[in-house]
């Protein structure tokens, strides 16, 4: 990113599942923890990634008007209900199955997360533009020390990215022109979308989102304004 | 409030201007030490009770639909471009009456703020729920070190209070009951449409809001369910 460029971004607004935090191995600990206690026997990699096969359809379904509003905590557990009976969780009591679906809300940061947000917030202001609900990203924050200076969830839009009222929502309520919010993100999809608004774009590779085997989002396909290797790697490219 | 209502209580919404931040005083401060610099002889105690008066009239139009939907610093602004002339300002240039108008976005806490809502967040989600718009209260945040985890801004909702939408709004952005969420004001008024509402309540009297003259809010008018001297002893009240 040029330093003209640089110097007129105000605010930054960051992709969480993947980008900031590693929903796969938090979700395969957090919940391999839990089942041993339980005596549980359950192929907790394979559910996450169902789980999260489920995710995009789910979201798609609200995006195309074919059901209404529905926030991300519903639709994470109306698909954990659907996957229950493949893997032998048919018979957990609501409450566990309420535990299990906010495992969402209890994701870790990747290690260089939490300190670039915290280099980033002195100079920016910061928030997660997420498709998780603002309850979600709350509890995440608090989970995994998140400074948000405030907090854009789905909810407050009531559409998902990549539709055009998320990007262009969070920069109304920043009150800055696009040109100065800064879009964060470990997904090319997500920086296209920003950037066809006018939102500038930094691309922050995770390579182990999906576990080894990934295959999409291993590198920029765009030339987008940043590529850094970390978010601390962000902040120092940022001056922050 | 009885304990068991406390426990049920997971998130604390505050009203900002004269709940949390001395605008009168902030304001006189800052644009006295601005104005000398450029020297200006204005009176600017006087100054902020007018802009103050014409902060719920302002608002109450947009309230009855007299116009769309304005965020507060565009009240604000028009406000004071009406008030200019009357105050010496009127050859003001636009950037110096953006920073004027930028005031309320560098208003101070009273003391008790920032140590007693840094309490209260480590048991508590704690957000404001205020007439401000998203960017200010940020930038409040930022200015004066509110820990906020989300910010309630007015343009979230596009409604002002004490209209309903505000407060339900909020309980339904923290996935929460109105019986679990607790409203913080210094003002009877903002109080009882809470309560009205299913929120639980806490009154904090700041008898020097409006300054030396104050008339209004200086106590409790309802057995709201804490009343409490500073943020330091609603942090006291409630165990955190």
């Amino acid at each position: 990113m040029d330093a003209v460029v640089m110097q007129e971004v105000r605010a930054l607004i960051f992709d969480t599942f993947g980008t900031l935090v590693d929903w796969r191995g938090s979700l395969v600990a957090d919940l391999s923890a839990w089942g041993a206690q339980r005596g549980l026997n359950v192929d907790w990699p394979a559910l996450a990634d169902a789980w999260r096969a489920a995710y995009r359809p789910s979201m798609d379904r609200v995006r195309r008007g074919e059901r209404p509003w529905t926030r991300l905590d519903d639709l994470h557990r109306a698909s954990l209900e659907a996957l229950a009976p493949r893997f032998g969780l048919a018979n957990l009591e609501q409450a566990d199955l309420d535990h299990v679906n906010h495992v969402w809300h209890r994701l870790q940061g990747w290690p260089d997360t939490t300190p670039g947000l915290y280099r980033l917030k002195r100079r920016f202001v910061i928030a997660p533009l997420s498709n998780g609900n603002v309850s979600l990203l709350v509890d995440m924050a608090k989970a995994s020390d998140l400074p948000w200076d405030t907090v854009f969830g789905s909810d407050v839009f009531r559409h998902y990215k990549p539709d055009p009222e998320t990007y262009l929502g969070a920069c109304d309520l920043l009150s800055l022109p696009a040109s100065r919010v800064l879009m964060v993100a470990a997904h090319n999809g997500d920086l296209a979308a920003a950037r066809a608004l006018g939102l500038r774009t930094a691309f922050i590779p995770r390579p182990q989102e999906h576990g080894p085997g990934q295959t999409t989002d291993l590198r920029a396909e765009s030339d987008w304004d940043v590529v850094a290797g970390s978010v601390e790697e962000l902040a120092d490219r940022l001056g922050a």
